[in-house]
């Protein structure tokens, strides 16, 4: 394998092997974990696999790879915090959201080459990333799978778990 | 610079980013608070903390930059649960081994070239390595900067927010 191809490999690797640790523990809590508090007067289950919903969907837009399917999440999911109350989606909505928004990013990611990879996100522009290279699609990558860890290890508290 | 330099310092920035917080937190928490358990029933801040230190001493050996600090530390702080008593090491030698081990491991890996991350790690043999080159040094830091990303997301629970 080819050093560029391979490097990537290393980054998206992490990404889908913490992505699929947190769809089989999302998929393992019922509704009713899910609606718990990680931790006393932390946020809830709820609150945070939108919050991880709406940021992978963000990334659609944020990698060039199409619009973000479900831009209402944002308000609630990112620029708010956990209301604690109740959302005008339903946890079963969370649930498909979550699938779907995943499974589409991860089918435009896996086709990219690493040159693709390697091109500027769309947030900065053609004069800065002439200056700034490493702002890249890769380098949000790494940033949203550090994100995604961070979440995964508090949401582990929902259930009797640890690691 | 270089395309392999730059993926390689993607994940490096990852790595070295997601320290700086870590050691801000660890640093800010008051040896009580690190006697707490960062969510009622899970493990304790010192646990983590002394966790983390043994995971990135054993870095050392793993990427081929020379002996653990602290092997004593696999013991108490890998192989086994939170004892939720007492160890033998006090708070404050927690925190003065995660600055020891942290600096030397940083400063080794900052003197490595994009071609040494590509080198295989220790516990991978030649001819395996062969066979799969992406198990490399660089796959070991971007695993361990997952994990370091997962604990601390925990160890935020210990003061009073969420991010």
């Amino acid at each position: 394998m080819e050093q560029n191809a391979m490097m990537v490999k290393t980054i998206l690797d992490g990404w889908t092997g913490t992505l699929k640790r947190a769809d089989t523990l999302i998929n393992e809590l019922t509704d009713e974990q899910l609606m718990k508090e990680v931790s006393p007067g932390r946020n809830r289950g709820i609150y945070l696999a939108g919050h991880l919903v709406a940021v992978h969907d963000a990334m659609l837009p944020l990698l060039g790879l199409g619009e973000a399917h479900y831009p209402m999440l944002a308000e609630p999911f990112i620029k708010t915090p956990d209301n604690k109350g109740s959302y005008p989606y339903t946890i079963e909505n969370i649930r498909n959201y979550w699938k779907e928004v995943n499974q589409d990013l991860n089918s435009k990611m896996a086709a990219l080459t690493p040159n693709e990879w390697l091109e500027k996100h769309t947030a900065v522009s053609a004069e800065d990333f002439a200056k700034e290279p490493n702002r890249n699609r890769l380098n949000v990558l790494m940033s949203r799978t550090l994100h995604l860890s961070n979440h995964y290890g508090q949401m582990l508290f929902l259930k009797g778990t640890d690691e």
